[in-house]
C-alpha cells in the first residue's frame, strides 16, 4: 500500500523563510516545501541551479539577492550548482550586433569565473558548491542533438518572451540564433539535473523553459523556479547596474563608499534592502517595519548601512565609515583624514575636478557645479570658468557630499 | 583600364531557351545570360544545384520539369551538382509530428538516392553529374557553426515563408527546429559553391535564402535561382503527386499506362506539357500552338503522348501503346491481347473488381459502377450487388477505359 504523503509544517516554514520576497513557480510555497521534506526524508540534497554570466564578472549588491538565497539552501545542506555560461560566452553574438555578448576565449571565461567566485565567497561557501561549465556539454552538440532540443519549443511559445514579443511588434530584427540562448540555458537544467533554478524576474521565461525541457527529456519531477526581484539602485528608480555607477554598490566598494551610498537611498527602499540584502530574521524585519512608522528613518537606514558595510568590509571598517559619515554629512564637517594634492600651477576648476578623478567628464563637473555640489573652503563654486590659483594654499576642495581633497603647495 | 562587358545576343538566346516556362530571380534573363557568357569566356562551367529529397525516391513526370533544365545546362557543358539531402533525411522530424519527414538510416538514404539516379538517368547523364550528400558537412557542424549560420536570418524574415506565415496566423505550432531546414538547405549552396539553384515555385523562399546565405559567407557572385512551375496531374486540377496516383504519371509506368494517362489530360494542358516535359524546340512549340487553333486537339495530344511515352519506354513500345489506344478507346474495341482470369465460382462484382486489382477499394468499385465505367461483354453493369456467375464463360470484363480481363473457366 502506498503511504500517504503528509506535508509537515516545519518544511512549509522553511520554504517560507528561504523564499522571502521571491516568487515560486509553478507550485508556490507547497511545491518547495514538498521538495524540502522529500529531501530530508530521503537524505538526497536538493540541487539548486544558478547560472552566471561570465562576461560581466563585477558583482554588486543586486547580485547578492540571489546569493543570499543560495546561502540559505546551503545552510540546510542542499547542493548549490554554479553554472558558468562558458558555451554562450565563447559563442558571443555571431551576428556581431550586440555589444553585450562579446565572444570570450576559454581563458577569459575561466579568469572571469574566478573573479566571480572570489566575490561570491563573501556571501556563501563557494568551496562547497558544484561548479560546472556548460561548454562541456553544449559545445560538442551536433546538428541532430540541437535539432532535437529545438523541436521541443514552438515559435509562438518563444515569442511570448517579453523582449522577443516587444522587438517583433516594433519590427526590430530578432536573429534566429537568439532563440538558441534560452534553449541552451534550459538544456543546462537537463545536464545538471536541477531541482530548482534561481533567477531574476527578468529570467522568468528562460528558467521556466528549463522546467519544460527537463520534462521533454524525461525528468519525472522537473525543476521549479524561484524568481528574485531586481533591486533598485541607490536612486530608487532603475535597477542596480554597472550602467549607472553612481547608483550602484559594488561588493568591492570601500566601507566609506558603501556606507555613504547606502545612506543615500530613498526611505522607501529600506525594508526591501533589509529583506533581500541582509540576513536578518523575519522577526527582526517585522520589527523594522514597525519602527519605521514612528522613528526617524535615518536612524534605521544607518543600521542598514552598517549591517551591509560590516558584512563586506568587516566591523572595524564599518564603524569607521559610520563615524566619518556622521562627522561629514550629518555634522556638515570635514572628515578627519583627507588626502592631499600638490597644486603646482593655477588650474581651471573643471580640469582640476577631472584630474582628481572626482568626475569622469567635464559635463559631469559642470552639472555638479550648477547643482552647488562643489565647494572651496566651504564656499560654493558657481563659475565653471573659475581658475583655482596657487595663492593661499592649502585649501579644501569638496565635490559632492563625500569627496574631499586638500590642495597643497608641496 | 577595365574592359567594358558587352552581353552578346547568343547568350541571351541561350538563357531564354534554357529558362522556357521558368522564373529567373533576382536578375531575370540577363543575369543568367551574363553567367553563361562569363562561363564561356573563362572556360569555367556554371555550377547548377538541384536538391533531392531522398525520402521520396519514386519519380513522376512532374520531376522531369527540372531535369529537362539540368539536361540543357549539361548539354552546354556546365556542371550539374545533385545534392542528396542526407542530413535532413537522417534527422527526420525530431518532434515526431510530421509523417513526411521520417528519419532514414544512412543505408536507406543511399538506397533511395540510387533509385532516384536510375530514374533520373532516363533524362540526363547522371554519370557526368557531381553527386554530394549534405550529411558530409552538416552532420559535423557544432554549436558555434550552427549559431553562426542562424545569426544571418531574422525571425521576421523566416516568417515570410508561405507555410510558416500561414501556420502562425492560424495558431498552428511551428517548432523552432523547422527553421533549420531552410537554413541547412541554404548552407548547402555555400558548401557546393552553387552559381544557380533550380527548384519548384514552392521552393522560392528556400532557394532565395541560399543566395543570401552565400553572400553572408562571402561569395562575391551568389547564386541566382530558377523556379520551375509545378505541373498539374492528368486531371488538370492539382499538382502531380503520388498522393493522387490516378492522376500521376510515374517514370516507371508502362507505355500503355503512360500513353493512356497522357491522352486523358484536359486540352488546356497540352502546351504546358509540351513546353515543360518534352525536348521540342521553341519553333515546334510555336507551331503546336498555331495548330491547336484549327486542328482537333486530340491529334496533337496523341503526338504529345507518343513523344513522352517514346522517351521513357522506347519507340516500339510507344507505337504499340498508340495502336492499342486507337483500337480500344477511339474505336471502342477490345484490345488484342488481354489477360485472363479463371473464375472458379460466382462472385459479387465488387469483390471481383477488387480481386483483379482494378480498384483499390469497394468504394472505388461502387463509384466506377455508378459512373457507368464497368461493363461485361460491353454491357454496362448497374447493380453493385450483382453476382458474376460462371455460366457462359468466357466473358470480357471491362473497368474504365483501359482495364480488361477475360473471365474463363480454365
Amino acid at each position: 500500500m502506498e503511504e500517504k504523503f503528509v506535508l509537515k509544517d516545519k518544511f512549509i516554514k522553511q520554504a517560507q523563510e528561504i523564499s522571502r520576497g521571491a516568487e515560486l513557480l509553478p507550485g508556490g510555497i507547497n511545491e518547495l516545501a514538498i521538495k524540502l521534506q522529500k529531501s530530508a526524508e530521503s537524505g538526497k540534497p536538493i540541487r539548486v541551479k544558478l547560472g552566471m554570466d561570465p562576461t560581466r564578472p563585477d558583482l554588486h549588491l543586486g547580485h547578492t539577492v540571489v546569493m543570499k538565497k543560495l546561502k540559505k539552501f546551503q545552510e540546510l545542506g542542499h547542493t548549490i550548482v554554479l553554472l558558468v555560461g562558458g558555451a554562450t560566452a565563447m559563442v558571443g553574438d555571431p551576428s556581431g550586433k550586440s555589444e553585450t555578448r562579446p565572444a570570450l576565449t576559454k581563458e577569459q571565461v575561466e579568469e572571469n569565473a574566478k573573479t566571480y567566485f572570489e566575490q561570491m565567497s563573501k556571501v556563501l561557501d563557494t568551496s562547497k558548491a558544484e561548479v560546472v561549465n556548460n561548454a562541456d556539454w553544449l559545445h560538442p552538440m551536433q546538428l541532430t542533438d540541437l535539432l532535437k532540443l529545438a523541436s521541443n519549443v514552438t515559435v509562438a511559445q518563444m515569442m511570448t518572451r517579453d523582449d522577443f514579443a516587444k522587438r517583433y511588434a516594433e519590427g526590430k530584427p530578432i536573429s534566429i540564433h537568439e532563440f538558441f540562448y534560452p534553449l541552451m540555458q534550459a538544456y543546462d537544467s537537463v545536464a545538471i539535473d536541477a531541482d530548482i533554478e534561481l533567477g531574476g524576474t527578468d529570467q522568468r521565461f528562460n528558467v521556466l523553459l528549463g522546467r519544460e525541457i527537463q520534462s521533454a527529456y524525461g525528468k519525472p519531477n522537473p525543476q521549479m523556479v524561484m524568481l528574485l526581484p531586481l533591486i533598485e539602485g541607490t536612486d530608487g528608480l532603475v535597477k542596480m547596474s554597472k550602467t549607472y555607477p553612481e547608483h550602484c554598490i559594488s561588493l568591492t566598494d570601500s566601507a566609506k563608499d558603501m556606507y555613504g551610498k547606502l545612506m543615500s537611498i530613498p526611505d522607501t527602499l529600506i525594508v526591501k534592502y533589509f529583506s533581500l540584502l541582509t540576513d536578518i530574521s523575519d522577526a527582526e524585519l517585522k520589527d523594522i517595519e514597525e519602527r519605521l512608522k514612528t522613528e526617524n528613518p535615518r536612524d534605521i537606514k544607518m543600521k542598514l548601512a552598517f549591517t551591509i558595510t560590516e558584512e563586506y568590509n568587516g566591523t572595524q571598517e564599518a564603524e569607521n565609515a559610520q563615524k566619518e559619515f556622521i562627522n561629514v554629512v550629518q555634522n556638515k564637517g570635514v572628515p578627519e583624514d583627507i588626502p592631499s594634492f600638490k597644486l603646482e600651477s593655477a588650474m581651471n576648476i573643471l580640469d582640476l575636478l577631472l584630474e582628481l578623478g572626482f568626475v569622469t567628464s567635464k559635463g559631469e563637473a559642470k552639472r555638479l557645479i550648477a547643482g552647488g555640489g562643489v565647494k572651496i573652503n566651504n564656499e560654493k563654486v558657481t563659475d565653471t570658468a573659475m581658475t583655482v590659483d596657487i595663492d593661499n594654499l592649502p585649501k579644501i576642495l569638496q565635490a559632492g557630499k563625500r569627496k574631499f581633497m586638500e590642495l597643497t603647495n608641496g
